[in-house]
């Protein structure tokens, strides 16, 4: 297999490109006056020689910062722990400046149909977690599809017993849509769980 | 900036990589474990000393290769020429197997709203070669928008005094389509060129 082959291949393995995306963006670097092939490089041992995941949460945290800052600063809420599917996800919530408690990065979530089962996701850790740290609420913030469904309820199953309240996050129309834009199944739990305006 | 800020911009100049997607691929390349950080590494440096474009027509060859093999092989039609916007076009034409004459890449488009007029393309490189090498025919395998339209007529503006037949590739419905799928530009093509099927 030839150089621009091998590239493409490789780029194919990253989430969310296709083969032609693939080979676009191998010809684009192939052909690259710019200079990004080289930064590409740079960063990417660079991310190879300082980046790990957060042995607690599962972030993305530099090697140097383990335990990561979001599981070791004392300016966060610790009785309360956020439960997410992807690393990435955490950086979405953080930047949403709406959540300041703790994380959990499950690295996945239940699906079958990619072979995903419980024991390929941290969820022992969490059981730890909670036994350990003693929260007070767990949100599950995970997709609203029946991956992310079935994840949510094997999770609340294992936690039946345990004194901790459980909350997962609010579906509904996003933010600047409108009804016209959304699907029959979001539109139904836009209303079920409609908030209320004036007592 | 931190690494995977870094990683993310850089993933985000690749074409057709939104800022969310580049996100994503940084966070799956910070916590790979399938070994698709070293592969891509390795591959990217194999790029960088191994690949460039052919001086001649603009594709990605082995810098053991150039001219190219489709410069310089004998087995194909030295009588006709392939123009195309980018390298990447030449490697669908040639899956195709339509096509076994030469090639050359402009190496974009004359789009004003890019900044991207005809001096930053492969014309001037294109006019020598016609001079040159005596070709009978120029197909102008460029895209049918307004940006590919105007460089398309560009060049035939700049070829009208030579004796040399020149084409566009033909447009209409994709194959495997139908009426239902395609937009009312493309139906009008489809219609205004059809095929004759029986004289």
């Amino acid at each position: 297999m030839d150089t621009i082959e091998r590239l493409t291949a490789c780029l194919n393995r990253l989430p969310g490109v296709g083969r032609r995306s693939a080979e676009r963006m191998a010809v684009k670097l192939a052909r690259d006056r710019t200079g990004l092939l080289a930064d590409l490089i740079r960063v990417l041992q660079d991310t190879s020689e300082n980046l790990c995941c957060c042995s607690r949460c599962g972030s993305i945290t530099s090697v140097n910062d383990e335990p990561c800052k979001l599981c070791t600063g004392h300016d966060r809420d610790e009785s309360i722990l956020c439960v997410v599917e992807d690393p990435n996800d955490i950086m979405l919530i953080e930047r949403s400046g709406a959540y300041r408690g703790r994380y959990h990065a499950l690295m996945g979530r239940i699906s079958p149909s990619r072979g995903e089962g419980p024991s390929s996701l941290r969820i022992d850790s969490l059981l730890e977690r909670i036994e350990k740290e003693k929260f007070k609420e767990i949100i599950l913030a995970l997709s609203t599809d029946v991956e992310g469904d079935s994840t949510a309820s094997y999770i609340i199953e294992l936690l039946k017993d345990k004194q901790v309240k459980i909350s997962r996050l609010a579906s509904g129309l996003p933010a600047g849509s409108g009804i016209v834009y959304s699907d029959p199944l979001t539109l139904s739990r836009a209303i079920k769980w409609r908030t209320p305006q004036k007592p």
